[in-house]
């Protein structure tokens, strides 16, 4: 079968905070190819990927992510794979096509699934679908005994792992940073697992973040997460040199499998976050599994969006057991949870895995999702190069500005 | 004063073709503050960089770039730190912002200096604006006799360097490439300074790289430019391990600081290329030198557009005599021509340099370039959150969409 169409759906609650919340909108992507459909999603700025979609092409390896996708020829993996390396060569120089494509890609594993009535972690490779062990993901309070609180909570909810992050964390003495911990553990109780998000705080300054490693010690934290910017390798290898105990974690950032394995190889990361959906789809976030197994590293997805794209970060590392810690969307906002009418809650052991379904397992909801759809229009020399998709899910005509 | 506009002025080619040849759009920035304005220039797709603008916000870290610009203090070099890292933080996750902050930024020291009566390069600390010897960017020829002629013409128009790239080099026979090396080092004579560009052509595969060593050797190649993708540090190593004579050299992809000196310390090149209009303008250009110079690494420009990007790309290396090799673009296309109608030509010693002029001592010919503009307009749930500047320099109004 060959690409017939790629359609982008922008979804986003009415009103959009400052909030560190990544599930106050979506981009689902859905793509047509034969008789067959598949979903996925972007975790990106909406009309930012939609635009390196549909913008007109700049030069040779500067073109629009469709020049590589529509009309391509998809009979299996190995076409994912092809098609991945026409984008990242013809647009080599288009910042934003990562985060483009990573929806189309993850779209395309659904669409093959589903085709051939197989998940998609078993084209990966993977024999099982493993348990995982979900981690409530949570802002610090605005004091310790706020802090306490809410991780007593969660382990009233059913969480044996919990994360607390942003906030003021960081940002001024580190001796309140440490009361946090302190609070933290005691609303943990001793067993629970404790994981601390930093959310780049530091920049790339190793000595502020190690005035935080005593008292995660202390707290017995198994990661601090995000210390310092994506590419910042050397303070991360510096900080982890010294953390003892603590893992350093991070890689959500990371847009291509290299900037994942480099924080690896070069940044000494204990943990390796990747999003699926940002990272160029599921192909590469398999590939940086395979590389963390063979580096002794632990394997875990960002996810902070729906229950599609929670699916898609889950299916890279499903198969391994020793990878047991992973994100999971505690409390996301109504348009994330309206984009699926599946949901991947834990089971009665209190464990998530990847659906034992055809291609992602979760089936999109376009009905409940149009509350929240937004309508972007795009002229060029007032010709239409983007218009969205209706609610039924008609896709309007527009002027093809993407092929020779 | 306060920044209270910021313009993005789309031109393009009537046909825009598969060359490699980036001078065939350009995203160029008016930045307005009080009775100032000044000019930058995006090396980057045009309409996903305005889209990364004007986009509606997805969550705190992934705010529209305008969010942090808008009626920003501008008072001197340090508020441009200031506001860079802004835009760094507020716009975490939306990866396109590096190229379209890069435009502004450009603008941001061009007003700064055209306010002041000075320089940018003398804001940046340099004393001098040094010579730099402009070399030649050409594509092979399609047989190596081809290449050679090629050569010769550039010799004969005053050029002491020339670089080749792209066409079939690295993609077939080792032999082949041999011949073309041979051919231009011939064309060249025995003085010229002879560069190549494998334009990413080995993905990560140092072992297909290294065959083209020994004739990149003999033909006195001063350096080989990006054999791989811009993160895959280890092939570089390696390959800078086994290069001897030939220089390494990379650069040009670079969106962070990071990216560049990680290039630097982990993928040991010997000449580190960076575009100021995509690692997110002159300040971290700047900061990239430095670290060139502490790691006795000799920083070149990357400009293949206007003589606005062209000044913008020298400024911060302006004032380092021992780097002295720059990138002239010596074909550009017609609508790069017409930005300006100040050119960077060679003097009699047959270098160019940063101009001894207020701010870039570039100036844009709106006129001029009125013919290649082309006219975008945004429009989300009907309302309009973008419409290109007219020709006349006047800006439409829009919604604000983009802050609070």
């Amino acid at each position: 079968m060959n690409i017939d169409a790629v359609d982008f759906f922008y979804a986003a609650m009415p009103e959009v905070t400052l909030e560190a919340d990544g599930s106050q909108d979506a981009l689902l992507v859905r793509v047509r190819a034969g008789d067959h459909e598949g979903w996925g999603e972007c975790e990106a700025s909406p009309l930012t990927s939609i635009a390196a979609f549909v913008t007109p092409r700049s030069h040779g390896v500067c073109q629009p992510v469709a020049a590589s996708v529509i009309g391509e020829r998809l009979d299996g993996p190995a076409d994912i794979r092809r098609i991945a390396a026409l984008v990242e060569r013809n647009s080599m120089d288009l910042l934003q096509a990562a985060h483009t494509w990573s929806g189309i890609e993850i779209a395309l594993w659904d669409l093959l699934g589903r085709a051939r009535d197989e998940p998609v972690w078993r084209m990966l490779g993977y024999a099982t679908t493993e348990g995982k062990l979900p981690y409530a993901s949570l802002l610090f309070g605005a004091d310790p005994q706020a802090t306490r609180e809410r991780a007593r909570d969660q382990v009233a909810a059913g969480y044996r792992a919990v994360k607390f992050g942003w906030g003021s964390f960081g940002t001024g003495d580190p001796r309140i940073d440490a009361d946090h911990l302190v609070a933290a553990r005691e609303g943990l109780g001793d067993d629970g697992i404790l994981l601390v998000d930093a959310g780049q705080i530091w920049g790339d300054d190793a000595a502020r973040a190690s005035r935080r490693l005593a008292a995660l010690q202390e707290a017995r934290a198994t990661w601090l997460e995000e210390p310092f910017v994506p590419h910042a390798f050397a303070a991360y290898a510096e900080l982890a040199a010294a953390a003892g105990s603590v893992g350093i974690a991070g890689g959500e950032g990371a847009h291509t499998v290299h900037m994942a394995t480099n924080l690896i190889d070069y940044g000494r990361v204990r943990f390796v976050q990747i999003d699926a959906a940002r990272i160029g789809g599921i192909g590469p976030a398999w590939d940086v599994a395979q590389h963390a197994v063979a580096k002794g590293v632990t394997f875990v997805n960002h996810t902070f969006t729906s229950h599609l794209a929670l699916s898609a970060s889950l299916q890279p590392f499903a198969g391994l057991a020793d990878h047991r810690i992973a994100e999971f969307p505690v409390e996301p906002k109504a348009v994330a949870l309206a984009i699926s009418t599946t949901r991947l809650h834990p089971d009665h052991n209190g464990e998530i895995r990847a659906p034992d379904a055809p291609g992602l397992g979760v089936d999109v909801d376009l009905a409940a999702l149009t509350p929240y759809l937004r309508d972007v229009e795009i002229l060029i020399d007032g010709e239409r190069a983007f218009r969205s998709p209706t609610a039924e899910g008609t896709t309007p005509k527009v002027k093809a500005t993407t092929k020779a």
